[in-house]
């Protein structure tokens, strides 16, 4: 680690919405973000929802001057959409891709064949090693039902996992993406609680952009009408989230969003606010209170999880039984179906009462149910063993944070400057 | 880091072979690898197979007294097979699914099924911080014609990529299972030379075990004679490698592997043979010339990697064509099928002269076909996204390996004791 260089990186981060004949305005759309990141020069850009090639490779041509490194991360059926493009030499690239994703059947929703990741780039600014990970977690669709809430949190949980892991040697760790949750959600709370990364946005000496910071607001053209529910105005679901090392802070100067227009265009850059924090340090650590974490509280936000890691377990449980039954159901028709037919040609010269055709839709009617049910039933098997995995991993860390609380008389802050409670310290 | 702590750990891996009703004399060699395990009470048991739950917690509930420490990843349809249990207690763990691991519709081979994958597991050694792997990669089905080359291939890039990103906060890395790959296999020289792990039975100043320390032997009498091929004694697939920090070195005492047999016993523990090492440590680094790695041998083999991983994106790609085309001419013929029914119902009054149970046969047939050519695509358009991601991490890693070797006048030794070339430097 070198002691003496010192660190002004600016990092810019974007869901680009970039689904070919689908989002509005594509290929202005990017060529307008390939100019603003010509021009701004940012050190680092993360990208979300990269999702074509072809784009990504445009981009990369058109800031071959500007952003001469750059790394499209893939995965799933269609890719995990996350690219980064650098300014500095990319020295390494890792990813990691989420055990849970949605369902393959909600295909209006798409998210299981998008194959969400997180992307982590190891780059060198000056003397110092910068992780730097950009990721994508499922989507909300309905803030009030939401089926996917599972998924999330196990996603929520590898992230801090992957983060806390894989950071140890880095001086500056830096997080940008679409975390899909707002920030007092329990993902966003387990994520900056176990990994110690802080919220741009809370850390800025400065900020310039929508109301609280919101990155998916009411007033962006793409957005429809009411699709926001309750929270008329906007959400907050995009961060840039970074951290120093043990010895070493970092802050945030400067941090801003776009606000649902792009100068001198007639549309925004996406239906998501562009993200921009202008980081600077590291400086020797002065640790203060509110820099350390409350292995109470982390064992709090860990019981949660695993409460909701639970009721997932009996959402996908109940799944896979109704597969199994509904597969059952079609095998004894398909028996009974072809008992009735066995009758008459076992009573032999006795004319076949059973209509041919009906005969014929009703075996391929049991023939595509239990396919069908097959199909389904191994991918709820996949699921429960994701979930149990993640409750398994979760049960031994409310262990470990518990044993570690019986060494204080009266839970003590923790300092954690990096991944409070992992290996890493 | 504890500067005055010193390490002697024992460490044991075994592939149980624990497919429940199809492994010969399931609980008969579980009771006995129970047995052992209490008996000879090593540090760290790192056991493969263990597919079923029940067998793990059975095993869980016979070591409680020696090895009160445990954990079983799950993974896949069936789980990952991977178990570890410990003296020490676990502090925390994560896992890491391979992107590629074979087909599901290779069903008799059934790897894809376990979802491969590597398990890592913190443990405090007095005062020193072990981070302990288990691993199974996919089995070689043909040493002649391995299909599956270009997955195992990736499944060793991305085991050296977890490894050498996770270990860095650690003082001692312990990886041990079966790798089905032998010793000079390019997955062995990719996982050896970019993590800098070391190979007991290479290392070990004392071995007792079988001639070349083989793992998979055709004395053993679970093993089908003649299933060994060309290399008719046996062969060399589970390890146990390790190493120390970039500060400090650990040592193989003693290496020793079962020889076929159990004493004691009418049958052997398992079809692979069991490992044994026991590790000394760590001491002051002496850096000799023998613990570097040439940068440019690393770049031949990230090199040959990268070519075995397009030999299998050629094939993906292949696959996905025929998938594809055969999913045309399904349709085609439905149509076709169609237009044919339809005639005569056009042409009013006129008989029906296609058969009812042709239509509804034919129809069923291409019905099948579309839908399994589409879950094919689906597949295959998945494979080659991974393929296509490692490519791309080979790619930039060979790049910023020759800018390295752009540093030296004439490539020079490289200081190696963790991960030679990986942001841990």
């Amino acid at each position: 680690m070198a002691n003496t260089d010192s660190l002004r990186v600016r990092v810019f981060s974007l869901n680009c919405w970039g689904i070919r004949y689908v989002s509005k305005h594509t290929p202005q759309r990017y060529d307008m973000i390939g100019e603003l990141l010509s021009k701004e020069e940012y050190d680092i850009v993360l990208l979300q929802e990269v999702w074509s090639e072809k784009d990504y490779l445009s981009l990369k041509k058109k800031l071959a001057f500007c952003h001469p490194h750059s790394h499209h991360f893939k995965s799933g059926v269609i890719g995990s959409g996350l690219a980064i493009f650098s300014k500095h030499r990319i020295h390494d690239t890792f990813l990691y891709r989420y055990s849970l994703n949605g369902y393959p059947y909600m295909v209006q929703h798409g998210d299981w064949f998008g194959g969400k990741a997180v992307g982590m780039a190891v780059l060198k600014l000056g003397g110092l090693t910068a992780n730097v990970y950009v990721t994508h977690l499922h989507a909300e669709y309905s803030r009030d039902k939401d089926s996917y809430l599972p998924h999330r949190v196990v996603q929520a949980w590898e992230l801090q996992q992957f983060v806390r892991h894989t950071s140890a040697a880095a001086d500056v760790v830096i997080l940008g993406g679409d975390l899909n949750m707002h920030p007092q959600d329990l993902g966003s709370r387990l994520l900056m609680s176990y990994t110690g990364l802080r919220d741009s946005y809370l850390e800025s000496a400065e900020f310039d952009g929508c109301e609280d910071g919101m990155t998916l607001i009411a007033d962006n053209p793409f957005i429809g009408k009411g699709s926001m529910g309750p929270l008329e105005k906007g959400i907050r679901i995009d961060y840039i989230l970074f951290k120093g090392s043990s010895e070493r802070d970092v802050h945030c100067d400067f941090m801003s969003t776009t606000k649902g227009s792009a100068p001198d265009h007639p549309f925004p850059y996406s239906d998501h606010e562009a993200l921009t924090a202008a980081l600077r340090g590291p400086r020797l650590l002065q640790k203060t209170s509110c820099d350390c974490i409350m292995t109470a509280e982390l064992v709090d936000i860990v019981t949660e999880a695993r409460t909701e890691v639970k009721v997932g377990l009996h959402c996908a449980e109940r799944m896979r039984y109704t597969a199994a039954r509904t597969g059952a159901m079609g095998l004894a028709l398909l028996f009974l179906e072809l008992a009735i037919a066995a009758v008459p040609w076992l009573a032999l010269g006795a004319a076949q009462p059973f209509p041919r055709t009906s005969f014929y839709l009703l075996a391929a009617l049991c023939v595509a149910i239990l396919f069908t049910t097959a199909l389904l039933y191994v991918f709820y098997s996949a699921e429960l063993k994701s979930l149990q995995g993640a409750e398994d991993q979760m049960r031994l860390a409310v262990g470990s944070l518990q044993e570690e609380l019986r060494g204080f008389p009266v839970a003590q802050p923790h300092g954690a400057q990096r991944g409070a409670l992992g290996p890493e310290e």
